[in-house]
């Protein structure tokens, strides 16, 4: 090891590009321990690969490919891409090709399969991949030519970011979760206030946090523009692994006087529900704001609520939506669909009696799909409607109509708000 | 009454019509007891009841507006079709619309209110509205022009079928629904062989049926061209109104002299397992025949099952479909897809553990939808794929791309080829 301090970004790419050190800034080549596509992504990956002219992929168990965005087939086209995603995988003897039956929301179906393990390098052509810093690995989105290259060679360039510390203090209060950490701190920072950057999340405060909790966090880092969101390794996350992990696993910790861009201090115990109005995440408002805000222009009423993606589509969210619908009705007008993220957690929910909650309450539950939370299907908004989501984007059109609405929020708001039927406090049901 | 005979058919035209006698061939102008529409064919009809200037329908309670198709809304266009309705359930104040989380697809869902009540004229906006002829009503599938008129005056013209009576002997062996019998039907006679005729259903086998054979049965009369099929009301057909029917129903039994364009007599214990190879409904084999194909030529690989729809997505089954994936996997490389008909099949199904069968096997599980059955979403197939569908329609391109297959069958054989990986017999399971 070298005695120059790193992070824990910077240990887990100078570790995979076979060097002591690596600096911010500093271009590096480094091993990937996996390389992860879907429907949309995939199929352009493939044909950049095809045009290699390499016969085989780097390593078929070191690939993961996954149908999740416009399935089960929304059209002839996706249906297109799917069979050349399957056809490939096939050809190729791909070990993780994950079938409509067999899968759920990529970066929820990942963790759960025990497909990513603490210190590993995973690329995905998805812009979610982040999602696994929860387990202490480096994940970061590319786009599919990278994605091919990566299939090709079992590399890819990184310039090593530098990274900002969010030091989390205290524990969320009760109707709190980690979506409201990590909207709080994109209003913060601003959707470009982590540029490139790693956002290490540390401190007290991370034992608190469930692994819903920080799967949620890491997945919206690219949501303030970091390169990856990272978290370290603690009992939980050895708890989570356990049975899971396919692979041997490093745990890397950042040196205490590792160098930082900036750091940041988060009181979890002050974080109150947070809501992303329309149209970028970044435009935060606490739900006591929005209550002044009712008081004021009245009611923001909906037509929409989506509960799910792989945002806040894990059993702890589904957990946190039952506990604000039992015996109680959607109100009336508003449609609520429930996705979710992996067939485990919809029959984990179901054995739980959450499914049974959502359907008494008026609410839809689907198989999973990234569906409506990039516009997909399965939820599209009209023009002028309205929908709160624990989704992970509310950028004009994202969910739909140019002219439609998204609030982004926990499920506990969003739950709470499918019940009064307009922008809600979960504290006041 | 007139003392010239009349089928069952006639007798309900000639009370809506207020006449005595109603002769095959004469047109007549009948009251509606409802009118339907669906999210593809309301709008239209809602378009054009707004250029007739008539500010209010004819009654808001004798109008169903259900959003089945393209929901939940798979793209901007459907979502928008969906808000026209939704709007003008509104602003009429249409009692009888349905949002998602309290609905399910039309066919099986009306009957599920008791919307529609033995002795019933009940005209729909979709083809498959015949359906409800196995609770003793005259329901027959009309144009979007037509629903406009209908919402506007409360009637409709007709020209009073002809009808051919099936005369059902004895009772259906284990493996074996009403789905077979319809098919059986449809192979026998063709896809013309009804052609604007009424088909009755009549016989000492009509009492063995279960009520979800019958609408299975009713609801693909239109598939043999027929204007309607109908069931005599008995008592396992008032023990399905119990509790349901919400208005005063009128039961009327054929005359025993009544004129019968043909009577053809069927044995349900001589029917086998049956299926409808592409691109015909009446294009049907038994299992036998497929099974002496697949010595000849090689079993029928599959890629999908699709288990649900107006014609088989209702409780009975899901309860079939069940026993054959109970304990088994489905067929790797196979995607199954199950549509509960409507939230409370959902409910139900879930409660008696079917869910957790179906997910357990590897099926994913559906809200509510027409989705795939029509190619709308939710499932479509990519080019060459085969899929065995327990839904009405084999037509070229129906499910997908026009290169693509469908083969009709019951959810037995549907669950049993899940298994199987190929079209199979559910004997054999």
């Amino acid at each position: 090891m070298s005695a120059q301090p790193m992070t824990m970004t910077q240990k887990i790419l100078a570790a995979h590009a076979g060097k002591d050190f690596v600096a911010p800034g500093e271009f590096i080549q480094a091993k990937l321990d996996l390389v992860l596509g879907n429907d949309i992504t995939a199929p352009p990956a493939i044909k950049e690969f095809v045009k290699l002219g390499q016969p085989a992929v780097f390593d078929n168990k070191k690939i993961a490919l996954v149908p999740d965005h416009f399935t089960p087939n929304k059209d002839i086209q996706s249906a297109e891409q799917c069979r050349q995603m399957r056809v490939f995988a096939h050809d190729q003897a791909i070990e993780n090709y994950f079938e409509i039956g067999e899968m759920g929301i990529e970066h929820a179906l990942l963790p759960e399969k025990g497909l990513v393990v603490p210190g590993d390098v995973v690329i995905g052509a998805d812009s979610h991949t982040c999602t696994y810093g929860a387990l202490g690995a480096f994940s970061t989105g590319i786009g599919s030519t990278d994605m091919a290259a990566g299939m090709a060679t079992g590399l890819c360039w990184f310039r090593v970011p530098e990274a900002v510390k969010f030091v989390l203090k205290g524990q969320l209060t009760e109707h709190c979760s980690g979506k409201d950490v990590i909207l709080h701190i994109i209003g913060k920072i601003g959707v470009d206030g982590a540029r490139y950057q790693s956002m290490e999340f540390v401190g007290e405060g991370v034992s608190s946090l469930t692994m819903d909790d920080r799967f949620t966090i890491a997945n919206m880092a690219i949501e303030a523009g970091a390169k990856n969101g990272i978290f370290p390794v603690d009992e939980r996350t050895k708890e989570y692994l356990e049975n899971r992990g396919k692979r041997p696993s490093v745990i890397y910790e950042a040196d205490a006087d590792a160098v930082y861009a900036q750091v940041i201090e988060i009181d979890l115990g002050k974080i109150r529900p947070t809501v992303s109005f329309p149209h970028s995440p970044d435009n935060t408002r606490t739900i006591d704001e929005v209550e002044a805000m009712e008081k004021e222009k009245g009611a923001l009423t909906i037509d929409q609520v989506v509960i799910g993606s792989c945002t806040n589509g894990r059993l702890d969210d589904l957990r946190i939506a039952a506990r604000y619908l039992k015996g109680k009705k959607v109100a009336k007008g508003v449609r609520v669909i429930i996705f979710p993220a992996t067939q485990k957690i919809y029959l984990d929910a179901m054995r739980e009696g959450l499914i049974e909650i959502f359907i008494e309450a008026g609410a839809i539950v689907s198989t999973p799909t990234c569906g409506p939370c990039l516009g997909g299907h399965m939820g599209i908004l009209a023009k002028g409607e309205r929908a709160v989501a624990t989704t992970n984007r509310n950028f004009v059109g994202r969910m739909g109509h140019t002219e439609s609405e998204i609030y982004l929020a926990s499920p506990a708001v969003a739950a709470a708000s499918a019940v009064a039927g307009k922008l809600a406090n979960p504290e006041r049901v």
